[in-house]
């Protein structure tokens, strides 16, 4: 028996450990082929259990890698097999709903979507959502300021967090968990752990904020005929709309084809031949008075010419419909192997930004195909590279190369809403100076001085 | 002449430093009979000669006090007379407004009012808003995270900073001046200078968030029969009013009887006989329709009970001369010395928490009067004591304990917008633990090691 896994057991119980063979059977995680290493995974079941194996770790130097739900898209939770795996698995409480208030306290275990299902029986929503939401952990999402569909009327999910416990490298608990909306008490702790990937502390609770279920919902396809009509409507349609703007999705041309032409399960609601499209929903609280108001807007938008054609949901089966076209992404398998991103830059530079990539593509390798979409709203833009599978190690970091180099003077991200991980640690320099990065390392080494928390992800360096 | 001064001209220029006898004609702040003390007064142009000064100040430990519009209430940017007051005066240029992006770019030293003005020419609003608009400056409210009264709907200062630049105490200049509102690339480095009080950083530039201007307005005044109607109000107008909700003023009865009771400017617009009494407003896209989703929100709270009365604005003069009512705060001069407090807790303790503030009042000095009133959306009241002249200071330290004491078991908190300061350092223990103080210092020291930025303030500690 390895003496680590011993150890560990005496803390957190038989149950609470897995060894590294254990593990062969268990996934690395969403769309990944490999399995789970470490040198053993903890499952503890409490905040104090938590903070007794970070501290048994600390004392001994060992790394730590916390684990949500594996539904990240960066590699910010991989292991190896010299490591421990701090899974939360087992603290999957909901520990409160105040209606009230409009709070709920969480172990960071629990699924986003059992949140999501307990808070609607009172009315209300916690409105992060995200394709991963049966496995993605509130902890999870946390750790990673994960954004989604609705961010433009709500926020990423450091938007919603109004409190948070987590468990520091050396075991000490700090337990932030008020459920107010305003608090100016001192520096706000929370925002170091939340989008800190792991690095700085392991969450363990929170407190979220939730709020009103909509009572109505008004759903459209657009199709425009340029970047700057596209630019436009989403100004127009936030005023006119008047705060129940919920979200706000384009898709070059492109993208829509795809997701429109067999094999793909849908037929095109609007005609092929527009250069944009524009998934539009509100969210409000009457279906006729608000119903007339998005329509008004629509009309309104086709006046000015905002819009080219429009096909309005005339029922929660239309609306689903046009969900699913914006959300049947694995069509882009069809041409080959995907790579895909995750940037995001000011809408000025948007349109000159994929005209440029598609023509540094061209010129790379002409076979390769570019799909475009994402939350315009939010000024993230999501792109898929798809290429013949022989040629994807060969040309992989040339086109990462062209992809994020073009992000530098045009002022964008290379990562809006999935952060950095293992996968993007090289090209953090593109949106982060050298200050920047050197302010982050000093607050890595002010948290975590061993280095034992998540190491090597966002950052160089972790355990000497 | 100073030596010191002397230097610092040979940075800034000869009109960038005041000496310490030009301070005399400066007064020390908003509602403040003292004037500035200091060793010097330096007054940058750029985020450069910020740098420089800051630099030329660490090498030689001097302390540094960074100072805004001095609109604060919680001495936070009180200087001593061998300090250097930091001030952003100089730093008045709004750079850009991008009307696209939806974004403003300012040096620090712009007031509040001078941003909310430029931007309304182009459709938009900067949504922070708070009585001191015409002195306080942009830097000052990010520093300070300000609040105001549409926190409901937009959140605070930190809710609606994209981007920003600070120069640490070693004269690093950090500028993350990005204006995307994703961007999960690391450590979120600008939510460790907001709210922090000018004790990590000097902010020298920001990216703010703009909205679209709302096109309608809708304001009623209410009377509530009892608080557990007035917290069913809220959630009923959020829900109803789909997104719109953007203030939720609540006044207690001895505060409404207040302010319109002679000599007092305002007649009563609803009879004073009520318990509680509600400010709501609405700001949305249509003034028709979304005036008749109000009325019909409020006649359904009518046949709940949760109002008993009600009036509505039927012109700006007269949502005016109800925001005139609630702003009246001077008229609590009429009985004596005022004492304010600015806390924060869970709606379902006001009630309680009121009630026992009042009876241990009484207790301990039955002549002392309480009026309570505030942001009920944010969790946010504003109570204020008055007492006699003679009894300020015999009974100053009594009533700041029993006002703060009452919110610990609560989970309440003893500053809700406006920040620690000196002011309120004493109590910070109530609201923070001590894990949570020791992580606090061990940030301060990360980025501050010499302790030269505004030493003493928040945290105990500064300059060796």
């Amino acid at each position: 028996m390895d003496p680590i896994v011993e150890a560990l057991r005496a803390i957190v119980g038989d149950n609470g450990v897995l060894c590294a063979t254990d593990l062969a059977s268990r996934s690395a995680g969403a769309f990944r082929a490999d399995h789970l290493r470490a040198r053993a995974l903890v499952r503890p079941t409490s905040t104090g259990e938590v903070a007794a194996v970070l501290r048994w770790c600390h004392q001994r130097q060992l790394p730590v890698v916390p684990q949500g739900g594996l539904t990240g898209l960066v590699r910010g939770a991989d292991a190896g097999p010299g490591e421990i795996i701090l899974s939360l698995e087992r603290m999957r409480a909901i520990e409160a709903i105040d209606a009230q208030q409009r709070t709920a306290t969480v172990q960071a275990g629990v699924t986003l979507q059992a949140l999501q299902e307990a808070v609607e029986a009172q009315g209300l929503v916690y409105p992060l959502d995200l394709g991963a939401r049966g496995s993605a952990t509130l902890g999870g999402t946390a750790a990673t300021n994960a954004g989604g569909t609705r961010v433009l009327r709500y926020g990423m999910t450091r938007d919603m967090v109004l409190g948070l416990e987590a468990v520091l490298a050396d075991g000490t608990v700090v337990s932030s968990l008020h459920p107010l909306i305003k608090n100016n008490t001192g520096y706000d702790l929370k925002q170091l752990f939340i989008g800190s990937e792991g690095t700085l502390g392991v969450i363990t609770r929170l407190v979220l904020r939730l709020r009103e279920k909509p009572l109505a919902s008004h759903t459209a396809l657009l199709a425009a005929p340029g970047f700057d009509a596209v630019a436009g409507l989403l100004r127009h349609m936030d005023r006119a709309l008047g705060g129940s703007l919920s979200s706000f999705e384009v898709m070059w041309q492109s993208f829509y084809r795809l997701v429109t032409t067999p094999p793909a399960r849908s037929l095109p609601p609007l005609g092929q031949e527009h250069p944009f499209y524009v998934l539009v929903e509100a969210q409000g609280s009457q279906r006729e008075a608000d119903g007339q108001r998005f329509e008004a807007a629509l009309e309104a938008a086709l006046e000015q010419g905002l819009l080219s054609d429009a096909v309005l949901a005339r029922s929660d089966a239309d609306a689903q419909a046009f969900w699913a076209l914006r959300d049947d992404v694995e069509q882009v398998m069809r041409h080959g192997m995907p790579l895909g991103f995750d940037i995001s830059l000011p809408i000025a530079e948007m349109d000159g930004y994929v005209r440029q990539v598609q023509r540094l593509l061209l010129a790379e390798a002409k076979a390769h195909w570019l799909y475009v979409f994402g939350h315009l709203g939010d000024g993230n833009l999501h792109l898929v590279v798809t290429l013949p599978h022989a040629d994807l190690e060969r040309f992989k970091p040339r086109i990462e190369a062209l992809v994020y180099a073009e992000l530098r003077a045009r002022g964008g991200s290379v990562s809006a809403e999935h952060g950095i991980g293992l996968e993007k640690k090289p090209w953090l320099s593109i949106t982060r100076s050298p200050q920047e990065r050197a302010l982050m390392g000093a607050i890595k080494r002010a948290l975590d001085p061993a280095g034992i928390l998540n190491p090597g992800k966002l950052l160089d360096g972790g355990a000497p």
